[in-house]
């Protein structure tokens, strides 16, 4: 179990790499290319607990996560939330669930470890920006977001994809000065920036933009195209699309469930754009197709 | 309001960058340089609606965020959580608080706009991962990580964290794959690999390893030195805090709020760790002076 080359101590229930069959658009045009995906998926945390006449259980936590390990996280977020200190402290912890979707530890805790659930719930009760239910979310994103922009256009022209990460950088003020912030960007479809969101949480950086467009009457963001600095999660995309924005370009990489949810609601997720290159995820019709060759293949 | 290379539409109450004196460790030995942070703070959304006697007020959300926009991150956040639609859903927005430490945005509700707690509740209860109340953080570290090994060593050389990224990076199975994962790894003092875990969030990559420790029975982690793959922010400080671990490590920049943490239970916190550099930004006198040439200024 101390060897890190080893496969995980607790071995995955669940695959954690996922392949997709991506068009790779750059110089040469675009090519269909199959893709290799990180994993993402939500984790439910129970706590059960020893009373006078039996036990009782309780939700601690939904996080979204690579799947794999699921025990050691749950036993490391109790750790770090300070619910448990000893080895002690734990009767157990095993996967439980009723159906095979279900990702669910329980931990069975040692009669007399004492929880503030109070203390819990005011110190969990916070954002939806580090991993959330994802079975929450996709439930809000299907009552809340209006999807009419789907079967239409805008299109959006690879060169002016190619032109938004040299724009971002352009204009950050903050993150040349520290190098740690997010940034997050609205633009025409025609490249021209719209605004510009930096924070430490990329979460907010997308909050920011979306608030901004909210409070100047810009809702919804049916021609916008977002450009995020980092990765797209599933979060950031179940964002753009209560915000309406029919395009997400990513500099780094998409997730899987990223991918499968602006797949459902047929969003344009673009990833890897980054020198000249980029990869069409999900939304491909979305993209001028007149501007770069045909797959060769 | 549409120019994105002005000052943000509504000016930031607090500063967004915060400059620090660090020790710069490099082939050239140590100096001491000036370091521009980007800073992290929390801020508390509050939300007061009508009622048939008067108005009711109660926490929506507290995060951990980069000051400035604290409006437009308010609105944004209810757009994206399905709250509020329609910007006539909204009454007003303002910045309030009894005393200048305070950052809270309490949004006022047109009367009619529903709010579903339950559900929010449910949403919302979810990890610390994402940024939770700084206060309510640093309280529980407070109270429960027990820094014993504050005033004795371990001592690090810098050889050999010049070499721990390298060692991350050719452990590292799933990132070169996927390009979207975080990794944490711990490091005994000499170099050698002790456990890397991988997840779409670092926090979870972090708390895995730190789950692992606990199982194994490793825990408090007092010799151990913890190499992240990405930025150091408050949170995962934080956790290295509760774990007991002493060296924190960061291939990225810290934030400010993480640099504060640190330096309140002097662990030592090294950030942008790469190509035989890093800088020391607390905990200083853990790293090995005799390997780096003296100050020159």
């Amino acid at each position: 179990m101390t060897d890190p080359g080893s496969p995980a101590a607790f071995p995955p229930t669940e695959p954690r790499v996922a392949a997709r069959q991506v068009q790779r658009v750059g110089p040469a045009g675009r090519t269909t290319v199959t893709d290799q995906l990180a994993v993402e998926a939500p984790l439910e945390i129970r706590l059960q607990w020893p009373t006078a006449t039996g036990f009782q259980e309780k939700t601690l936590a939904v996080t979204m996560r690579a799947p794999g390990d699921d025990i050691e996280l749950a036993a490391g977020f109790l750790v770090s939330e300070g619910i448990v200190r000893a080895r002690a402290d734990v009767v157990g912890i095993e996967p439980v669930g009723r159906h095979e979707a279900d990702s669910r530890i329980l931990v069975r805790l040692q009669r007399g470890v004492p929880v503030d659930w109070q203390r819990l719930e005011r110190h969990f009760y916070t954002s939806s920006s580090c991993g959330v239910c994802g079975k929450t979310s996709i439930a809000a994103v299907e009552t809340q977001a209006t999807p009419t922009y789907l079967k239409e256009g805008p299109i959006l022209s690879p060169s002016v994809i190619h032109g938004l990460p040299a724009t971002l950088r352009a204009a950050q003020a903050v993150f040349e000065q520290t190098g740690g912030l997010h940034a997050a960007a609205l633009f025409e479809t025609d490249g021209t920036l719209l605004a510009l969101r930096e924070d430490v949480g990329r979460h907010n950086a997308l909050d920011k933009l979306i608030g901004w467009a909210f409070l100047t009457g810009r809702l919804p963001l049916h021609r916008a195209v977002l450009l995020v600095s980092g990765r797209a999660s599933f979060e950031l995309v179940q964002k753009a699309l209560m915000a309406g924005i029919p395009f997400l370009v990513a500099v780094g990489a998409p997730s899987s469930l990223a991918v499968d949810l602006a797949d459902e609601f047929d969003l344009t997720l673009l990833g890897f754009a980054r020198e000249q290159r980029f990869n069409i995820y999900t939304g491909g019709w979305r993209i001028d197709a007149a501007e770069t060759a045909r797959d060769p293949g």
